[in-house]
Formats: structure tokens, sequence, C-alpha cells
């Protein structure tokens, strides 16, 4: 196969915890009725648009897994190869895992939450592994154990998943393959950082709108041949200012 | 580890044209409401016994892939890894697919209904690659296609699985890990037929019920330690029952 590749991402709709605006990260809630739409949606979009995935990336959380496997069905491509992984998973929040995003806003005021969100390489503190929203007891993540992170920055997002990206995504990318990814707000944004350049600065006012699907055509080095375009570019655009704006009450 | 192992069988539920009294075979209906249902049920009834599939094996055929997303949803599994094999596809059912199963025996009466519905090596007459039912053109075969089948009797079938059972399903079972199987009436009885070594005449019989996991425990040789348990007995017998009566009016 011949360049240009073709890479699709996919950001899972409104979970149970977006629903009542608290922090998710590692913890696995599921996706609401809205977000199933939201999958349903993306599939649909997808089968519209003639691509046709070959291969599909998700992370170990159920949100991005109920995300993919909707969007398949819509898509008439539920057969296609699956790979999971958990350095596509969200970025772990620390110890502001289930905490109330309002409420965290009023307590520790804007400066430390937009730090916390949108700062490059500041993560928040680390969460403790007696809580009740620690992965430490996860089966799922039983012969990594050593791996589990406590907190992540974005930066840290980034260092645990680009080597993943070498190994496995770009691989099946060089084979030809149509490959769909189908993750988180702050994996993709890792993701989208390297493949266009942005800068450690810049990335903070990157949003990615949920259920919409990103396309890039790359090219031999797997560069991107101009701008990723969403399937549905002016949903895309509301949805985008819609994550900018959360946590605002 | 060490034996014994774990083999979960799952049979989907109720399809499209389950409910429309149709051969099926090869052709990729989806679930119906009440397939679902099933399938809803049958991993709770995993999640209940306390076992724990570390992996899936479904055909690529869709109401075995969505029985096993909303099972695996329901037992809090769905991030394990998942391997899919056109090899675990129901029976090929030839120039039947498509035709109502009641009209089928008026036509050609219960002797011939019974032989290639039961019949342990006598395929139906071989669907044609111009029908609307074929499979030749269907994108899911690409790599395949030498090997795509127009009939098949269940002696076929075997031909065809067991390769896979040991290349692939076996090699887990064998590293410890406990294998969940989510397939069709014919591959399903292709394995039972293997692991429980059921002679080519009273395979007949033998009926597995939609929907509810049967489970094995097998030596360090791979042969089962006793009968296949059914997670739910009763519902299990009621079903095989019900199975066994299809296409008669």
């Amino acid at each position: 196969m011949t360049a240009p590749y073709t890479l699709i991402l996919l950001r899972h709709g409104q979970s149970e915890w977006n629903q009542s605006n608290q922090f998710t990260g590692w913890v696995d809630v599921r996706l609401t009725d809205l977000g199933k739409s939201e999958a349903q949606r993306g599939g649909e979009l997808l089968k519209e648009s003639g691509l046709h995935p070959d291969v599909l990336y998700t992370s170990v959380l159920s949100r991005a897994i109920q995300t993919a496997n909707i969007a398949l069905d819509a898509a008439d491509r539920l057969w296609i190869p699956v790979k999971r992984s958990w350095r596509l998973n969200e970025r772990h929040y620390g110890a502001l895992q289930g905490k109330d995003k309002a409420q965290t806003l009023e307590e520790f005021g804007n400066d430390q939450f937009m730090l916390w969100r949108r700062s490059f390489d500041v993560p928040p503190p680390p969460l403790s592994d007696d809580s009740e929203y620690s992965q430490v007891n996860d089966p799922r993540y039983v012969g990594i154990d050593g791996e589990i992170p406590r907190t992540e920055s974005l930066k840290l997002v980034i260092d645990r998943l680009l080597p993943y990206w070498e190994s496995d995504i770009a691989e099946d990318l060089r084979a030809g393959k149509t490959v769909l990814v189908t993750a988180h707000g702050n994996s993709l944004r890792a993701l989208v950082k390297h493949l266009d350049k942005i800068s450690d600065e810049d990335i903070a006012e990157l949003n990615i709108p949920t259920g919409i699907p990103l396309v890039y055509k790359l090219d031999e080095n797997l560069e991107p041949i101009g701008a990723g375009e969403y399937l549905d570019p002016e949903a895309a655009a509301a949805g985008a200012a819609a994550v900018a704006s959360q946590g605002k009450k």
C-alpha cells in the first residue's frame, strides 16, 4: 500500500460523570443515553463518509469501548479486528477523580483549576491507593501494575502513549490499514499534538468534540497532509466550544 | 497455570431471521430486541457465576459480536482482548440461506429437511455466487477468498474450525486463560462434539440453547472433567427443546 494513509479519531460521547460534572480520568463509568446517541451518530457519519476502518484501537475504559461498539455497528464494521491498550486511556486525574468540577473550581479558584485542567506538565495531586477511585486493584491492569499512574499531566499522557503509537498504530497505518482510534479527550489531544506538532503552550487551547470522527490523511512519514477534518464540521465547532466551557457553572 | 482450565461457550440470542424463521448461515443479520435481552441475561449469569473471562473469541458475524459486546458489558469485562475468526462462523447453509424454514419443510418434505438440518455430512445445494445472500464480495472475507464456502455440512464446519481451536483457543487455555467463545448453533455443536467425543450419529440430537453460558472444566489434555454445565440449567433445557422444534409449524 502507498500513502496517503487514513487515521480516524473518535472521542467517546457523554458519560455518566460528564453528565454529573465530575472528574473521571481512569474511573470506569459508562456512557449515558445521550453518549450512546452520539456514538450512533458518529458511526452513521463514518458510514456516509465511505471510509472503511480496517482495524480498531480503543483504551481499556468501558466508555470508549461502548462508543466503538455502537459506532462500528452503525457503520456495519463490527467484525474488524480490535486492539485495546491502557496507553490510550484518558489522563489520570489524580486526587481530582470523583470530585465535582464546579465545586473544585469554587474551592481552588480559577487559576489553580485551569492549571490542573490545561497546563501541559502540572499534574493534580496524586490519588491515594486507598481511594475508592483508585485502579491499583482493577483486574484490567494486572501485568502492568508497575506502570499504573496515580496522577498524570498531559505530558505524562504523551510519554505513555507515543511508544504505543509507534509500536502498533503506526505499523498498521504503514501497512495501508485505515485505523480508527476510539478514545478520550486527553489521549486524543496527545495524539493530535504529536501529529500537528502543536507547541506545549498552544495545546491548551485545543478542544476535541465528542462523537464526531476526525479524519487525518498522512504521508509516508505519517505526517498530516493538510489539517485533520471533522466529518461534521459545524457540529464539531459547537462541540469544541462546549468542551472549552466545561466546569463553568 | 495448571489445569483445570475453564472454557465458556455462549450461543447468540434471537436474530432477525430466527424471528422470521429463515435459514441464515453466513448472512449477516442482527439481533432482535429479544436477542439483546438474552445476551444481557447471559452476561448477568456470567457475572453472578464469579467466572472472569480473560479473552473473548467471536465469529465475524454481527449477531455473535453483538451478543459478546452486550454480555461483556453486563459482566463488567468489556475491556478483555478480543479475537475474531470466520472459522467460528455459523454453518454455511448453501442455497437454503434466506429461505423460509416452514416453506422449505413443506416444499421438500420432512426427510430431506431433517437431512439438511441434522445430517453430519450432507450439505445443502451450494449457493450461487450471484445470489444476494452470497458472501463472495463481503469485505470481511478479503484475504480468505479461496476458502469462502458455498455450502457446508457439520463435518465441513468441524474441518475448518478445529485448526483454529488448536492454533489459538487451545493455546490461550493452556496459558491458563479463562476463554469465552461467543458463536453459533453449529460452530458450537462442532466444538462440543470434539470436546465430548460425540459420535457422528449422536450429534444430530444435540441442541444448544441460546444466551446461556455453557461452562467446561478441562484437564491438561484439554479433555472435559465431567459434563459441561449451563449456568441456568432449567432455562437451558427449555431452550434446547425450543431449538429442536425449530422449523416446525
